[in-house]
């Protein structure tokens, strides 16, 4: 027969336990909706707050996934910038102070493209923000789970006293992209409305793959799972940090990120990405244009991020040198 | 990885040879977008087809499900009349004489819920209704591959000569309600669009599930199966008509449908189906109350869907007795 529309009762609660534990989130299996991955988290969010040009806060540069989204539901986005401490929050306050904001989009660990971290200090005062001029976050924390280098930051909905956090996640990076679980934790009336929204869009989610993950999370062999697959990241994201120190100094610059899945590099030089990649490409390794980041797609960008997660050590060295080749040929 | 956001190659490659040899459909796997159960391609052409108050005409009695995605999309319905040879297109057309009409959407095959079926004569009418009036015809053929009395009608999407027809179909009555496949074939610009929202919504479906799927299509196995299950379906169909004959003829009313997997019964007598329901609960017997078939809800009905698909002899048996129990019970 049909399934449960929330998502299993068995991977709910154990979901629940799981976040508790690794994330410090006060939740039970009902307050929590299974969705397919972060994306139709998003989607649902969207739908149900936002009408036509509502205003929206993302960073930039950001995911834009997420934007289109917004965009999609007739949103209007306003573009704040995101330095080493996460989106800056005096420039939230200052549109704040001009207008009336409908959502803040954040990615709190590992921002996507920058890979920066949130500091504890912006999480504390964006939840004030959001209280204080009535806007709701979505915290989508889609690689809390990957952190190597410290400990992970709890999220801002670990500390939701006013109920204005939305918080998403996923098991897509866990297991593979092609396995579409992920989660929203949510305020009871907002959850209802999701869970009756996702119904209307697709009646439920594969409920035997959710009982499977329940099973999954229930035997330890998600946590073992994640142990390992944490280390063997580590050590690949230390593997390239050494190589492009050593092959591609005066070429590139970066920060070492703190977990996630790649490193936020900028073309020292000023190279077109676009040219950078068109030479990749000819080489047989694929690496981003750099076009995707930036909402304004007017801002000269010269920042790409390199995914280390799924190259071994051979691969690793194969693809600097040959990232090396195509930037040197851009000198031609 | 991700997988193709217009569903398996694979799938949508064997999909197209079933399709044209199963009901006449001329299409191939680049005219087929695979979704979550036929639920999902109703809301992608709702979402994409109709903005505030458009106008969409439903069949009444109807399938409430379908009519939920419309008014969430912001249309009004037109509720049309249903009888023996399916929706009335005498009201259909006088309907629209007086306004624009965005959508027609029609069950041709064993309607839900009244099981009748669409003439071939009304099928070509109502194509040339669509030309005439400019609207688009969502055919929901949920349920075409189980058919038992006679050949099944050729879908309007067999001769959409003029492009008006979006066909959807679902896997979800062939193995089970919780395996969520289903499919659209539609006109490629509006394909684009569908596949493009699709990819919003949750990226794709289940890769690996489109993947098994396409495999049981191509080494036989569906064929075999649907093969098996409308000798056995077919068979319950005729002891649920044979069962009510004998124990239920002063009470109920029907007449055998050609196909699907319900029988839809009048209570001659005029019992409330929701008093009758409640006694068939007390009873341990779940039998619809019939709420959910008008969207008119001030209609006073005495019609239920009897399904008979999962019941074998005995339990069907069983099931006859205590719905004429639970009618006993109306008379105290």
């Amino acid at each position: 027969m049909y399934g449960p529309e929330q998502g299993s009762e068995n991977l709910r609660t154990e979901l629940a336990h799981f976040l508790s534990e690794t994330r410090g989130l006060n939740v039970g299996a009902e307050d929590i909706l299974i969705t397919k991955g972060v994306q139709m988290a998003l989607y649902l969010t969207a739908q149900i707050l936002l009408t036509k040009n509502d205003t929206v806060i993302v960073g930039e540069p950001g995911y834009s996934g997420a934007n289109e989204i917004f965009e999609q539901a007739g949103a209007k986005l306003e573009l704040v910038p995101v330095d080493d401490d996460g989106i800056d929050l005096d420039v939230v306050e200052s549109i704040c102070k001009k207008k009336k904001i409908r959502l803040l989009y954040v990615i709190p660990h590992h921002h996507t493209p920058t890979t920066v971290t949130l500091s504890s200090e912006r999480r504390m005062r964006l939840l004030e923000m959001a209280k204080k001029y009535q806007f709701a976050i979505i915290e989508d924390d889609y690689d809390f789970d990957f952190q190597y280098s410290s400990s992970p930051v709890l999220p801002l909905a670990s500390a939701n006293y006013y109920g204005s956090v939305i918080y998403v996640g996923s098991f897509c990076k866990t297991i593979a992209p092609g396995i579409r679980i992920g989660f929203m934790v949510a305020p009871s009336n907002f959850l209802l409305q999701a869970t009756k929204l996702r119904k209307l869009i697709d009646r439920q989610g594969e409920h035997l793959l959710e009982e499977a993950m329940a099973n999954l999370l229930k035997n330890g062999d998600i946590s073992r799972h994640l142990k390992k697959a944490n280390k063997l990241y580590h050590e690949r994201r230390d593997e390239l940090c050494r190589l492009l120190h050593e092959h591609l100094a005066d070429e590139v610059s970066f920060k070492v990120p703190e977990g996630g899945f790649a490193i936020w590099i900028n073309y020292i030089n000023k190279h077109d990405p676009v040219r950078v990649a068109e030479n990749a490409a000819e080489l047989g390794l694929t690496v981003s244009n750099g076009i995707d980041y930036y909402h304004d797609k007017n801002f000269k960008n010269y920042a790409v991020r390199l995914g280390f997660a799924s190259l071994n050590t051979t691969e690793l060295k194969d693809a600097v040198d040959l990232l090396k080749k195509a930037i040197k040929k851009c000198y031609n």
